[in-house]
């Protein structure tokens, strides 16, 4: 029934790369990048070795737990380029020692009492997308505990109700996205929530870290569509009240978006829903420079038009994705209703971009846009077998200062491409949203890999890449979280008292600190 | 130049009624409710007695205080209907002892030094519009400090940084509406920030209190404006930085918006602006029922139209409005845009009010709301005046529960009436904001009431209406905040894992407990 899900990279297993796909990116990076091209072969689970669990699974956890082998390799880390190389390599010293799948709060009270009482860290895990090392201890985290425990909510992974006339629902947080729409088919509804990682990721996961959606401007983010969550911390059980707004004190639901599992576990939420999308309209243009399609889409999301999809790529990234000749930069623009006609917001949008020198280049209806950006991560593992550092990271800044930020980025990932990688390699950049006041741009690293530096290489990329964007006014992270790899630049980009004040909900509400110990706070 | 400001009442002293008003609310009055219609005279300054201060203006602090009667008067309290009577009977026991205008960050920071070193509350004061009992301590509150002092942001009050490309500014906290609209306009541009008390409220007052403003879908939530924060606590000065968007962390403004100065005093924010808007269009419907009305507008604003406005009145609300002749409901719909005709728009709603048994029955461009809006506050002092209760309160609730909330909350409340003044009154409801899951119901109390019994006579009502929105799946507030008023509801509606939580924020943030002791969160 279901497909056997992948331990050492994205995914199915079954979905990897297929000959084909191999071929048509082996002939680009061997080209482009000269490496030699050959595919590193993939571990079977049988080859790679586990640490021993120093943690024996309990009588009463028994029912609800495994240590297979399969699953403790699965639950080890996120999906990540180092994680992916690390795995890749055989590396699991790190896999949790068992895997607990709770069926209710009770199990995961009970489960988090267990682990307090013996000092173990409870990794909580939904779909295990994370690229921000938001599933893994850190190396000298771990040894503060006497084990590491994963918390898989993926049993529980149903719609508990259902409300058509506040077009709203309560699902459970462990289901991944594709159950939530088919659930909701059924009903002529949609969450109409697809980011990147929509396959496998969870509802509670995306509440947790604030995901964002694929929709470039409107109701895209995670944060917007919920009225409530159900919350289990080693404190207790509770649930926020079910509102479509409200004015008392600060938002309770919002101290939980973003805590990535360390304060506690999102259970259920109550779920805002829209009617499925009838009307869709969809074109392309493109423009001589990057700056001139950074105008349009500015003008656009400053009109009120509220495109669902704007999507800017640069002409070297529009090249790598098939559209246009590598010159020209492509903006991508869709709206669409599931009530009314949105021809007349096409129509005014085409005068924006025409007026800013776009050319339309392309006018479809619907859209195609779900398989390739589904495909997007199997692409990512393949490249990295053929030895290209593959990674992508991303930011928010405004638009008074995107073309500085912007330049200062390709400038400082370029050398650190020339430093590390002689030069055998490319950064490139798309705008995935935008907001009348600013943008969230998207980068692309790929580079020559020397076999056994990969992470090394990256690391030092990305530590270029990161303090650019804190030194120009972006943030750490628009959509891909905090996890454990940006915990050092978000600490640098808010202010030090608030900071602290994390710390001090934390200890209310995981007083033992066994709850993703070192993510987003880092006691 | 400016107008003085009414310590007793809503807004400027030589704003109040005029002698034609009041024989016009006067006439309405004595048929409806039985009242004898006299126009109780108001106090005068000299008239009235304040307690002697209990501490004396420090030296270090006298160049931006100041003790004079009036101005510890004016700061007294909000503007609520208690507060009003309270003040109209010249009762001011509860005057702070001194009133603080701090020119910048580093005086606020020195103020809360003194008053944590003396153990003296310190009471944030914006525009002084307060409905919840946001700045009066209660009895027995005031009794564990040595003095009470206001802080008046009035001094901050100008617009620090216009950012035309991102469509920003920075503004500091103690700007009033009409100071930023007046610098905006100037520009072109828009905060599009009008709640009720636009002409008396300030910009951090609205940050802190989470204020909603008169649009009724979309941004209309100062929440979704503010792009950052500058915080003075007791531990600090602070500034979050200013993004588009973020997904780092729980969102740091969010912590501030609605902790309504017990954690930190919002002196400046970078806020989102628009276009002014250019296209404008309006018109109203009637229909035989409120519920049909209901439905109507739950068909708009689930249609993702999003009108400006779209605001409905009960049949009675309507007439007491001018509107109708009290047999019909009353359905205002607006659309505007600085960009784009929204005339598709309009025609589409026009379709789904048709559709839902609605009548058109006037038609118009550009708006009137704002006059009639804005003068409310000064009719409800002068109905006060006339021996009548008149007082509103708001909530927001899912649209699956809104017919048996709306039916409880009007049977309830004329119960009360039936009670406490002989059911010489009535109860009106409206909706003021609109989601797609759920909207905001506005209801007005006006009954007879009793000379020297008004408070206990509404302390009645209110506590039945706010027990019945609690039972009904309502939220104790929509957008007039919490303060001491709502406090004990707001502690039922919320998890109590979580109002700990914020307790352990408001240990962080003010150790010594100072900050507007009491408001939201109640050591």
């Amino acid at each position: 029934m279901n497909k056997a899900r992948n331990f050492w990279g994205w995914g199915n297993i079954e979905d990897i790369s297929n000959p084909n796909e191999v071929d048509l990116l082996r002939s680009l990076v061997t080209n482009t990048f000269s490496v030699e091209g050959s595919l590193m072969p993939y571990p079977n689970i049988d080859d790679i070795v586990l640490p021993e669990n120093s943690l024996k699974i309990p009588n009463a956890l028994e029912s609800i737990s495994t240590d297979s082998k399969y699953e403790r390799a699965l639950h080890t880390r996120g999906r990540s380029f180092i994680d992916v190389t690390r795995s890749l390599s055989g590396d699991f010293a790190s896999a949790p020692d068992f895997v607990i799948y709770p069926e209710n709060e009770n199990d995961i009270l009970f489960a988090m009492d267990w682990c307090a009482e013996r000092n173990c860290a409870l990794v909580p895990f939904g779909g295990g997308s994370s690229v921000v090392g938001g599933l893994e201890l850190k190396l000298g985290e771990r040894e503060r505990f006497e084990g590491v425990v994963s918390l898989d909510l993926g049993k529980m992974n149903s719609m508990l109700e259902l409300d058509k006339t506040s077009r709203t629902g309560q699902f459970q947080g462990g289901m991944l996205g594709p159950k939530i729409e088919d659930d909701l088919r059924r009903n002529g509804l949609t969450l109409r929530h697809f980011p990147q990682s929509f396959e496998f990721s969870s509802l509670g996961g995306w509440i947790a870290t604030r995901a964002g959606g694929h929709f470039a401007t409107g109701i895209t983010h995670i944060d917007d569509l919920v009225e409530s969550i159900q919350v289990v911390s080693p404190i207790g059980i509770y649930e926020t009240r079910s509102l479509p707004a409200s004015g008392a004190g600060p938002d309770p639901n919002r101290l939980f978006m973003g805590s990535e599992g360390s304060l506690g576990v999102i259970t259920s939420a109550w779920m805002r829903l829209q009617d499925r999308p009838i009307y869709k309209v969809s074109y392309s243009a493109l423009f001589d420079s990057f700056k001139s399609g950074v105008d349009a889409a500015r003008e656009l999301v400053q009109s009120g038009l509220a495109p669902s999809n704007c999507r800017l790529l640069d002409p070297l990234e529009a090249f790598i994705n098939g559209a246009g000749n590598g010159a020209k930069a492509v903006l991508i623009v869709g709206f669409e209703s599931g009530d009314h006609s949105v021809e007349h917001l096409e129509r005014r949008s085409i005068e924006i971009v025409k007026q800013n020198g776009g050319e339309i280049s392309g006018k479809k209806e619907g859209e195609t846009w779900k398989s390739s950006f589904i495909r997007a991560p199997y692409i990512r593992d393949t490249l990295i077998r053929l030895g290209v550092i593959a990674e992508t990271f991303e930011t928010a800044v405004k638009w008074n200062k995107f073309d500085e930020f912007h330049n200062a980025i390709i400038d400082n990932v370029t050398k650190g491409i020339e430093k590390v990688a002689e030069g055998k390699g490319l950064v490139t950049c798309r705008l995935t949203h935008l907001y009348p006041d600013g943008s969230a741009p998207y980068f692309t690293v790929l580079a020559k890999a020397r076999p056994g530096s990969e992470i090394s290489q990256w690391m030092e990329i990305k530590e270029l890449a990161s303090q650019t964007i804190l030194d120009n006014g972006g943030t750490i992270t628009h959509h891909h979280a905090v996890g454990r790899d940006h915990q050092k630049w978000y600490k640098s980009e808010i202010p030090e008292h608030i900071y602290k004040g994390f710390e001090a909900l934390k200890h209310h509400f995981d007083p033992h600190g066994i709850l993703n110990p070192g993510a987003v706070i880092n006691l």
